[in-house]
């Protein structure tokens, strides 16, 4: 239920509490008003804290998007790898992936609107960093996309560019989603499986 | 090819000339900064003018948003429009909605952005203004979607959220598009047309 905004749930990685702290005030203040018109004046004064304090976790803002980027990254990579690594079908593990994926969006839909929008503002050692994460979730889609060709299941014509495809689809929903909205992040991902399964050709 | 940003072509409706040169300066502006981070300072000075000569063509910093906004969204709807209103099939006319829809925002992606990540950033009756641009967008695509199960050539379990993914799917080509990449706007509409006509589990 949006527990990123709320709470600690989506950074409990995150430690000490005031690092913590720092990065959900972050999340919060380049979703409102952008990277770039953000201070980290702005930004400890939302975690109520001092500059000097902000400075003892994050030398720069670029630091805490770099986190925030980073966490978000991992946190989708580890959840289709999860999806990938079952014993089913391929159909069955795509479908696992893509609910995975979806939920992860719309649950974290602020997060997730401040990592693709900002992801520009990264320094660029650490774009090169999340580039290559990027690639991974990329990879574990095509993966599984390519054993379902392989294995006769699915009917892809273009393996890229329908990967491309179920990624960017995926991703779209922390534009659109609203916990306010007619549909659970659980449904969308029901919704968005069936969708999937549908490009890649899948029998039922 | 990425027209809008050069020249005059994306905005050829906005005059004079003045205006225009204003426009393309605040897209090009509001996407490398963020609309909060861009003062009417900044964009003026891009368009090799003065603050006061901004002035006399737009009030506010928020009224060249609304008008980016306006423009690309009147746009994007009488696209999708002239692809329903062809003597084609269904599924011929989803197709056409899809190639003209992704086109678009492949083409001006930049525009795309800065339309779909500064929706917030309008003032209240502007954004009611664009939002009803929005819904004919949608009630265009659903209505080419029933239309298709009506005559029993597509099969779509749940039209709203199908409809919902189709306009998802393809304004999430503005983030990810980059004219430099592998496959041009043709291309991508191509591969889109064929990947929602799966989605509405259309007979080739």
């Amino acid at each position: 239920m949006d527990e990123e905004e709320r709470g600690t749930e989506g950074w409990a990685d995150v430690t000490p509490d005031a690092a913590r702290r720092l990065v959900i005030a972050a999340v919060e203040a380049f979703a409102e008003r952008g990277y770039h018109a953000t201070t980290t004046r702005d930004i400890a004064g939302r975690a109520g804290m001092s500059p000097a304090a902000l400075y003892i976790h994050y030398k720069t803002k670029e630091e805490l998007l770099y986190q925030i980027s980073r966490v978000g990254h991992l946190r989708s990579l580890s959840l289709v790898r999860a999806a990938r690594d079952t014993d089913g079908t391929p159909a069955e593990r795509l479908d696992d992936a893509v609910r995975r994926f979806v939920r992860w969006h719309a649950e974290h839909h602020t997060t997730g609107r401040v990592v693709q929008y900002e992801l520009g503002a990264l320094a660029p050692e650490h774009y090169t960093e999340i580039v290559e994460l990027r690639r991974g979730t990329e990879d574990v889609i095509r993966s599984i996309i390519r054993d379902g060709v392989d294995s006769g299941d699915f009917d892809v014509p273009d393996v890229s560019g329908t990967t491309l495809a179920v990624l960017s689809l995926c991703i779209d929903v922390a534009r659109w989603f609203n916990p306010a909205g007619r549909r659970t992040p659980d449904e969308v991902g029901t919704l968005y499986a069936d969708l999937v399964r549908r490009m890649v050709g899948a029998a039922r």
